[in-house]
């Protein structure tokens, strides 16, 4: 296989909500309250909501801004490149990078439905979340159903609305919702408890894949608050690590058969250890623990229920056959700094060039397209969806850096980095 | 070569403080204040020291008793192999299992001197410290030199009173100390701060190694208070690839240039996918972040300053160019329920037989030797420290299994795991 023949597909990417997402889907009685992006006196763009002002944070949007120009101040939407908001300069963007679809994570809304999470007024709360989800299916992935795997997000403080969520977006052909990787954060009972269940049955029902993205419940992983920005940069997956242990050692799985989990942005290099890890404490001590896997080990029914993202990992592919080679999903992770983007193609490729083609269809789209049922090929034939011929539809996409209006920056502190992080506290 | 010629030398293996420990070491005027261990009325010992009474926790001294018996509950010393407290056993249980030798964290006293910290009286808490760290030299490693690397507490509450130890602990031939994998949980400044810089001269100057061990916060890594023993048991390298980003992006390294600190029972399999995770971040983000490793890699740096430690990792072994051959070690863990013993030889030369000679050598015991100033063969010569050797000088050690008491146990959750894991709230 040549780099222009791949056909990637990436698992994680996010939307940056433009100011009039929510024009018509938001009840009448509802509009004063609803969020709205006001220019502020520095510049900057902020959603204004319920007293609070949450900015577009740096790191999250900075595709094609130079790196001495990256950091986690607050932007304005006139900052970032119109690929982050607008679809249809989004779908130019991938084109340009090669990539055939992306699903994508909401920004102001959190990962988690933050904002909706701690709206008091709960009925507000769900017609707003109803209508992020109208909008993306609708305003951000509907013109585009060969380039977007849609993703909702869920009313996390009722279960039983959850699954009627997650019942009404698979009926509308969304097949994934994202959720947090620890819940406790949020206030709210952990994977243990059985409080969860409708939500489960529900996805189970629809096949729904629930995405656990690294810093869903708001917290992201630290030392210390003085920590430089390399230890929470570098320490990314412990959340995650976190979140496969408990999907493992729950009763979600043995409750609820067949349904997945995706860890998304958590990488892959960890899962061999991890695995060999799970399997020696099952060994060691399911004669005090009560612990039972009936006929399998702890590695395999991970293998059978999370998929694994990544979007560089030479390890990981090195360790294909340890993690399941199945289980493995590629993610450009546009707009944000750790994204590969504009030349995801030739970064993946150098790792995985020199394994069998049929490993390089499964990590670039196969198990991606399986796992979320998603299918462009009736829309677009297969031999439109590769690398190369993605790029020859965009080849006047000027892909180069942009640079912007210098402003006071914040430090490169885990603090700042958390108050980035979230959106409710971020002015 | 084969199984017998392997000489094995642990680097992390734990003592249970006998009670005559204090006998002739704690001045007059502290006496009455030193711990006492006391019989309680349901037949457990526990330490009673300043109103709290800490119990030897349940899983910390399992070597020899069936894993149905395993547990997170409170035993009385008579409850345990009298290799865990009694320095003439544990070297006959070490030459059973084909160990030459150990480092052996404490356990009451905590890994990283919680009971001295947590003491008012710091006069007092210095004295037990210093008494504590006599004990273990004189009368734990004092009669087998060529059997223990001895391993120093530090006082954690001031650096100069630190400092002031490392030197006196490396004038009595001990040289490496425990310390905290993470400082912040314990009311402590963090390593980004300047605080430690005594404490870190003093290990430069000496050489001395700083062993961080899993859990020495005092709280051992879990997603939820309700998560069962499979998860904070599977995540425990967490608080140590936190510890490993916190020293590559703090400033120590580059003010002490040489010392090396030791990631104790952090495992070995996840350090490739850290390594490729720092310098990808160091490649993006430096431009902003104006961190600056000069000619090097963030990955170099750890090699050359950060020693990594296994029980059981078959994944790391593979890895074992990606991590740095010269970095890794190899633990026993005698007597906590991850221990191999009494079959360490046949479970690690399982992983391990078969890569080069030069490679089980630097693993097994090279690197151990070098990095901890630990040199045997002046007692012992070559041939008579071989696993083969020394398990033919104790071939009359049992090493069945031994039922003990029951007693009501506690449940295998995290959050037994922690009471278990905080000596002073155990009871």
């Amino acid at each position: 296989m040549n780099l222009d023949d791949m056909i990637l597909v990436s698992v994680d990417d996010h939307v940056i909500e433009p100011p009039d997402m929510w024009d018509g889907r938001v009840p009448k009685k509802y509009l004063e309250h609803a969020p709205k992006l006001v220019r502020q006196a520095d510049g900057t763009d902020a959603w204004e909501y319920f007293g609070l002002k949450s900015s577009n944070a740096g790191l999250n949007a900075v595709a094609g801004r130079p790196p001495e120009d990256y950091g986690y101040d607050a932007q304005a939407l006139s900052d970032m490149r119109p690929g982050c908001y607008d679809v249809h300069e989004r779908v130019r963007d991938m084109s340009a990078n090669g990539v055939l679809a992306g699903l994508n994570f909401p920004s102001w809304a959190g990962f988690a439905a933050r904002q909706f999470l701690r709206t008091p007024d709960k009925d507000l709360a769900l017609a707003l979340l109803r209508a992020y989800n109208d909008w993306h299916i609708e305003g951000w992935c509907g013109e585009y159903p060969d380039r977007f795997i849609p993703l909702g997000v869920v009313p996390v403080w009722d279960p039983a609305l959850m699954a009627e969520e997650v019942r009404r977006l698979s009926a509308r052909g969304c097949h994934a919702v994202t959720f947090a990787e620890n819940t406790v954060p949020l206030g709210l009972p952990s994977l243990h408890s059985d409080h969860w269940d409708p939500f489960w049955a529900a996805c189970e029902d629809e096949q729904t894949v629930v995405c656990m993205h690294i810093g869903a419940s708001g917290v992201p992983a630290t030392t210390s608050e003085d920590a430089p920005a390399g230890v929470p940069h570098s320490i990314t997956a412990v959340g995650l690590i976190g979140a496969a242990a408990d999907l493992v050692f729950s009763n979600i799985f043995k409750k609820f058969p067949t349904f997945k989990f995706a860890l998304s942005e958590g990488g892959i290099g960890w899962v061999p250890y991890f695995l060999e890890k799970i399997d020696k404490h099952y060994e060691y001590h399911k004669a005090w623990t009560g612990e039972d896997f009936g006929d399998k080990l702890p590695s395999q029914v991970f293998q059978e229920r999370i998929i694994t993202c990544f979007i560089e990992d030479s390890v990981g592919i090195e360790m294909r056959d340890k993690i399941g080679i199945d289980t493995i999903t590629w993610e450009c992770d546009y707009p944000h700094s750790d994204s590969t983007w504009p030349t995801s193609p030739e970064k993946l490729f150098k790792d995985i060039s020199h394994i069998p083609d049929e490993d390089i269809n499964k990590i670039t789209h196969e198990n991606a397209m399986r796992a979320f049922q998603f299918n462009p090929y009736p829309v677009r034939p297969r031999e439109k969806c590769t690398v190369g011929a993605l790029r020859a539809e965009a080849a006047d996409v000027y892909t180069g850096y942009h640079h912007v209006a210098k402003r006071p920056k914040l430090p490169p502190t885990a603090a700042a980095l958390r108050e980035n992080h979230h959106p409710d506290e971020a002015i």
